[in-house]
């Protein structure tokens, strides 16, 4: 049974203000759920499921002694964040992370300059999970890593990949020789020009690297486009999932 | 002034029933509505604008004889089926695309196997356009590339990409020995094996490439991840975007 102050609390919880009060945030679904529990870094407060999942997965939790409340569909629709939620609602503590120096200063990193969409977001952190970069810098500005659209759209992968938020200027006195690359529209083509590790940094959907950032980049590449193309632009999160894949292929496959 | 009736047409046309009854979809934004407003592969009908699109280029809608109303912002929220709707909406004709046989046996061509988000669909064809590929071809139950949300994502790119709705079984036949790229778990990998111009296939987001499709497929190929990730799997407009970005730089840039 769910009371009607526990439904309040987690409802709260759809909220920036509230996550950032209680230190907590929500994850749904089976399998990103199921993620959760299987890893420490962020501690799973309670579960919320329905029969169906309890039906499968009680024994888990049971051994896991993790808390968790039998709840019906209904309720389970109240509680969530999603038009069509998948049986299963966890609340979840946060995670501070600091930044690695030794990671930042020997491997491939992200600096995201101010993403706001919390679904491209989502996107790029499940985009280097798949590539094997461990760690995303963002920008003050850029949108909350807990937000549900965010949580969804990574798919478990701020498990394994640690999210930090601090300028890129801030830092700047803690690298040691390292590349910052700005993609930009008339840089280096990045199919030929030779990429090592360092920062990759990925601009605003709408405008773009900021002037601040783009004074402190020391590299500038390009995407190449066809040339009989008519489009301008790509969105932030494809952008960086061709780099990404470009700086896999060099560094692991040339 | 727009009437009652008006609005309830327009608004209609948020319904694929009534785009599919009527041959009319809505295109949004300043930038996407002057992208179509300077072709003629899809006639523009009529045009929506509140005052302040007006003052820039009324003169313009009147050099090109495009009919058009004046509203105000109200009205346009009314109309819209943006949460911020943006200056001005146009109902537009759609356009019956045939397959292009020679571009299909001669050009990197695209298949979707039953792309459901109207999201990733309208970022596909963006992808596309950006890398110069001119033809796509969806499975029947492909989302409908008329969907609102699609043409928000697409940006104008179903300007410059013929999207045509056709199973690849019946178009076999017509095929000359080109090869078919199905993205699957265990395949050859794309930054090595060499790709050659041909059909790449991407598969539904859930279920990737369905059994029938499979088996017409005569080339299979992985994006290969980091051997330290922790994730099964890449979203399938990241991963047709990745794709597109590895056949552009074999065939242009090696």
């Amino acid at each position: 049974m769910i009371s009607k102050n526990q439904i309040k609390q987690i409802q709260a919880l759809h909220l920036k203000k509230n996550r950032e009060l209680e230190n907590l945030f929500i994850v749904e679904g089976i399998k990103t759920v199921n993620e959760f529990l299987n890893q420490s870094k962020f501690p799973v407060k309670n579960v919320y499921a329905t029969s169906n999942y309890l039906h499968e997965y009680e024994n888990e939790l049971q051994k896991n002694s993790i808390k968790y409340t039998e709840i019906t569909e209904e309720e389970l629709i109240k509680i969530s964040t999603q038009q069509t939620p998948n049986q299963v609602l966890a609340v979840v503590e946060k995670s501070n992370n600091n930044i690695d120096s030794e990671y930042l200063n020997h491997q491939i990193n992200l600096y995201l300059d101010d993403i706001r969409d919390p679904g491209n977001l989502g996107t790029i952190i499940r985009v280097a999970d798949w590539f094997g970069i461990k760690q995303i810098i963002c920008s003050p500005k850029t949108t909350e890593v807990y937000n549900p659209k965010t949580i969804q759209a990574s798919m478990g992968a701020i498990i394994r990949v640690n999210v930090i938020y601090k300028n890129l200027v801030d830092i700047k006195s803690s690298l040691n020789n390292v590349p910052l690359y700005a993609s930009v529209l008339n840089g280096k083509n990045i199919y030929t020009h030779p990429l090592k590790k360092g920062i990759i940094i990925i601009g605003n959907e709408a405008n773009g690297i900021s002037k601040e950032i783009l004074d402190v980049a020391n590299e500038f590449i390009t995407i190449p486009a066809a040339q009989n193309n008519g489009s301008e632009s790509l969105n932030a999160a494809i952008a960086c999932s061709i780099i990404c894949s470009e700086f896999h292929r060099q560094l692991n496959f040339n």
